[in-house]
């Protein structure tokens, strides 16, 4: 499979509009033997339409059987090689805050936790804190003071945060602080490589600092770091495929994600609706848009088959004025499928209808996973491939070869 | 594609059970166009059932269009790239055979030959001497000593044997002494690269030895090397994995490659029903079980049509006591497939059942090659894409990413 970097000799301008609507764990189960998924339960009128005018097939996230976490679904969607531009645990923490990441920056998740007078580690989760005194620890953790070094602390929720650390030359080869059990002492900070010595003293430094300053708290008097991870400028889809690209979310972590992929975000409001407004309102600035649909995802991770049943529904129901809105090539999938049967992200492939005036039709007459599986002309692909799909389909890939 | 080593960082225990069911070069022909392959022919109620109540697919043993040996089909099938992980052929003789091989062993077929007083090759089989005068031969080339290595030399039939030399050191880069023509002498054996020449000094010593002893037979007066094959240790399955695995079969052949895995072999006896009984007994045993059915191939290979429908008939009828052990997941499938109508391996990709309470449905009532293929949910996947998709329906892998 050619990578992403392949395409930056074959774009091709043109003035076609794409959409890449993705609804999060879109995908999912019966719950009973022979019943019917959330997608096939609900009633989509407009999404059926849009299957049996389009094409459709199923997508692996990043291969058979791979459970993926959004962010490596979302870099395969966006046409990334999940594993080789594989984002780390700390970088996607920050970025599902909204933290401005940059590159060369090293980020890594903390967990508040409680350590006994010895220092051994009695709660890894300090009790579950709530987001108020996560906040107080937070600001508390602002008066942390490394030469050299910009140091930046971010709630997440509960017991986790975010710390990023800006300097030159800060690599990500170290281990992570949690013993991963409670008894024992949260491990030293160890560089695993010697580029990341530098790293390694200033993460150090920073526990020792958070130490003191915690010392006095409870439960949470103490904290582990895990998921260090640099963040490495990816070539941008504007650069790889000659496209404008503008993302709609209402989830920091998505307009994260996006941002990895060089995307502008785009100002929306909390509710889908305001995503569709968001959309119409810049369809002119973007040759590319990234829609975002998250419920799909929480309703299905509640184990709510009936609440993602609606949620797929609410969907559709915007579907007529995002079509008003003229796009020439129109995807709608999931990242990854969500069954609430399982209350997770599964490996299972996700569902997709390509829309355009070029490509050839198929059986797929409603919008549904095993209707996308066994009757649909694309077949099973990767998401990977989704992009150069699309890319053709809008006329902006040039021929390879002669 | 992950390779097998990506897995490593993913799994997850659990109580879970799994079968994979292979029944050798099960895929098929019609003998007439537009007729039933053998599987179609075949009146199999249980098989049916299974397909019905799961998902199906059709398996690429390597890739499409290519014809695999049953190493690299069932390689495949275990997860491991058939290509990266190729199994040199005088390492299969020696599976062949049961021989206890070890990582740094090196194996070569022997081909027991004819030559003439000027020592050129006349036959190159030897007039496919029979059994009893093969073992006559082995017998005698158990005089062979060389210095600080041991020689093994075991019959597999007719005009062939195989040699396994084991001392450190020793490399496979050898070319075939076979002049593969009549009427030539044998080539000399030469290192193809610094490594081998210690190897390649050893195995000149063993044709002048075995020259000597069977200069008077006739007409079994020579023999010629071929396939020199090193055992390189590969991960194994429950390294990657982290699954026990047993493997039951009744041809040592199919043993051996199991254990190249790291499976563990149970005991059975020669009959279907020995290995039903096997399975059961050591069910408490293995997180993971290997079951090879072998009729299916034999008969394919002997052109016999009838031959195979019955004994995929005779498979049919072992599933309800198989299915009585409680799997969480089951797959049954081919190695590759074995059309009578071509009496030999084929390009064919495998029908494939994949049964578990976490799957999709599709419209596979019959298991068939043609409604795998134009019905099955699953779609047409890689031999090595099974197990993780196996592992997956059996809550063994963790997420990718977060």
């Amino acid at each position: 499979m050619p990578g992403i970097e392949f395409f930056e000799n074959l774009k091709r301008e043109s003035n076609t509009r794409m959409l890449l609507l993705v609804a999060d764990g879109l995908g999912g189960l019966p719950l009973e033997r022979g019943g019917k998924t959330e997608l096939e339960t609900a009633i989509t009128p407009n999404l059926d339409k849009l299957a049996d005018e389009g094409i459709c097939g199923v997508l692996d996230p990043i291969g058979p059987g791979i459970t993926p976490g959004s962010g490596p679904a979302h870099l395969a969607l966006f046409g990334y090689d999940p594993i080789r531009f594989n984002v780390g645990r700390g970088l996607l923490a920050a970025l599902g805050v909204g933290f401005p990441i940059e590159p060369g920056d090293v980020a890594a998740r903390i967990n508040f936790c409680t350590v006994d007078d010895a220092g051994l580690v009695t709660d890894r989760r300090a009790g579950r804190i709530g987001n108020d005194v996560n906040r107080k620890l937070v600001e508390k953790l602002g008066a942390i003071s490394i030469d050299g070094v910009q140091v930046f602390v971010k709630t997440v929720k509960e017991h986790r945060a975010v710390v990023i650390f800006r300097a030159p030359d800060l690599y990500d080869e170290l281990n992570d602080t949690d013993p991963q059990a409670t008894g024992r002492k949260p491990h030293a900070i160890r560089a695993k490589d010697e580029q990341s010595k530098k790293m390694a003293g200033i993460a150090a430094e920073f526990v020792q600092q958070a130490s003191k300053l915690l010392a006095d708290e409870h439960p949470a008097n103490m904290l582990l770091l895990r998921g260090f991870a640099r963040y490495e400028k990816f070539i941008t889809m504007e650069e790889a495929f000659g496209i404008r690209c503008g993302a709609i979310a209402t989830y920091p972590m998505y307009r994260g994600v996006a941002k990895l992929a060089g995307m502008n975000v785009v100002d929306c409001g909390p509710e889908p609706e305001d995503e569709v407004a968001a959309l119409k309102e810049s369809f002119a600035s973007f040759d590319f848009f990234f829609m975002h649909y998250k419920k799909t995802d929480s309703t299905g991770e509640d184990g709510n088959f009936d609440g993602k049943v609606k949620e797929i529904e609410h969907l559709d129901s915007l579907l007529p004025d995002i079509r008003a809105l003229g796009f020439d090539v129109i995807a709608v999938t999931g990242d990854h499928s969500t069954p609430a049967k399982l209350k997770s992200h599964s490996w299972h492939p996700s569902p997709l209808i390509l829309w355009s005036n070029n490509e050839r039709g198929d059986g797929c007459t409603r919008f549904s996973e095993t209707d996308c599986a066994t009757k649909g002309g694309l077949g099973r692909l990767r998401s990977t491939d989704l992009m150069p799909i699309m890319l053709a389909n809008a006329d902006r890939l040039e021929k390879f070869g002669a």
